[in-house]
């Protein structure tokens, strides 16, 4: 576990959500190995002993960050899909919702992607988490014949692929940082007619 | 430019080529941010002296292995496409290509994907020179009605998205060292739907 105590009081909570926006601007600015327990202590205006009530080091606040925010994308996709009339529809804000969540969180792929160096089996579940809830969708919509036969876990591979890159391109390399709704749409031509079956556009 | 001097000869060569190798080996176990010039210098077997022929410093050695690396698997891909008889087939080797490559280059997005911290720039470079090249084939199909009137950009994004996870899942999570051919064919199904017009599997 990367918490030594769980935060009792909203003060707690708070403390713990500075540390937490603190390591996320430091890692991904300046990455993993160039940040201090120093900086993110300052950073985040608390006292360093504050610091080692929740966390021992700081591999444990890298470890509490990429849990928490896989943790928040995936809440944030179960949220937005909820009155999904069909995996069509679910894929497509599900994409739209990955989108939006890369534009608050502009850091995103650094702090994942290094990751590898830090801990590579914590890198690997990110991903692999992510898939498993992907490939359960898929089979249903293929057992429904909404989705083409395609392996599960290559096609869920290929879809967080897509979603990625897609975002590494329009937010980090071009700079887009609303209505991410025009590239949406083009994703979701490709995926439309790559994965599912009967659906018209 | 990254190269101090370009090699003159046969030996020039081979030791820049030993550079780059212990480089490529230290950057993706170790991380840019620990290796030294010494370690570099140590793992390549070569005096200190020498390496200071061919780079001025640690960066320039980085800078030139992503080039090196972005350029090897374009000539690559463009080897193995030379006798496709349309874009699809071109797509198909160029996936069969790319897992390939990985598998050869285990630690590539290890490497690449810390030139966010590194150089953000030579990052985007190296992505957007892949995607300007998929986009002038992309248009060429669309032209002959190949293939589907999708934002070429954005295509060409999600055929790189794809390509990057299912290389990530099969042969850094799943440890895949060789015969690639049932991811592509599984992708491949994906591709050929998703971006392809009449194209019969």
């Amino acid at each position: 576990m990367e918490l030594v105590n769980e935060p009792k009081t909203k003060r707690g909570l708070e403390t713990l959500d500075k540390i937490s926006k603190a390591a996320e601007e430091l890692f991904s600015e300046k990455g993993y190995y160039d940040t201090g327990i120093t900086d993110i202590v300052m950073k985040a205006g608390i006292a360093q002993g504050t610091f080692y009530i929740y966390f021992n080091d700081k591999k444990s606040v890298f470890v509490y960050l990429i849990n928490k925010l896989g943790k928040e994308l995936k809440d944030s996709i179960r949220f937005n899909t909820k009155v999904s009339k069909d995996r069509y529809d679910e894929e497509y804000m599900g994409i739209k919702t990955f989108l939006n969540f890369v534009g608050e969180h502009i850091g995103l792929f650094k702090i994942v992607w290094q990751a590898q160096f830090v801990d590579m089996e914590l890198f690997k579940e990110y991903y692999e988490s992510f898939s498993k809830g992907y490939v359960k969708g898929i089979i249903k919509a293929q057992t429904k014949g909404e989705m083409t036969d395609i392996d599960p876990v290559i096609l869920s591979y290929c879809l967080i692929g897509i979603a990625n890159f897609t975002a590494l391109k329009s937010i980090e390399f071009d700079g887009k940082s609303s209505n991410y709704d025009e590239v949406v749409e083009e994703v979701m031509k490709f995926i439309r007619n790559g994965a599912f079956k009967n659906k018209e556009s």
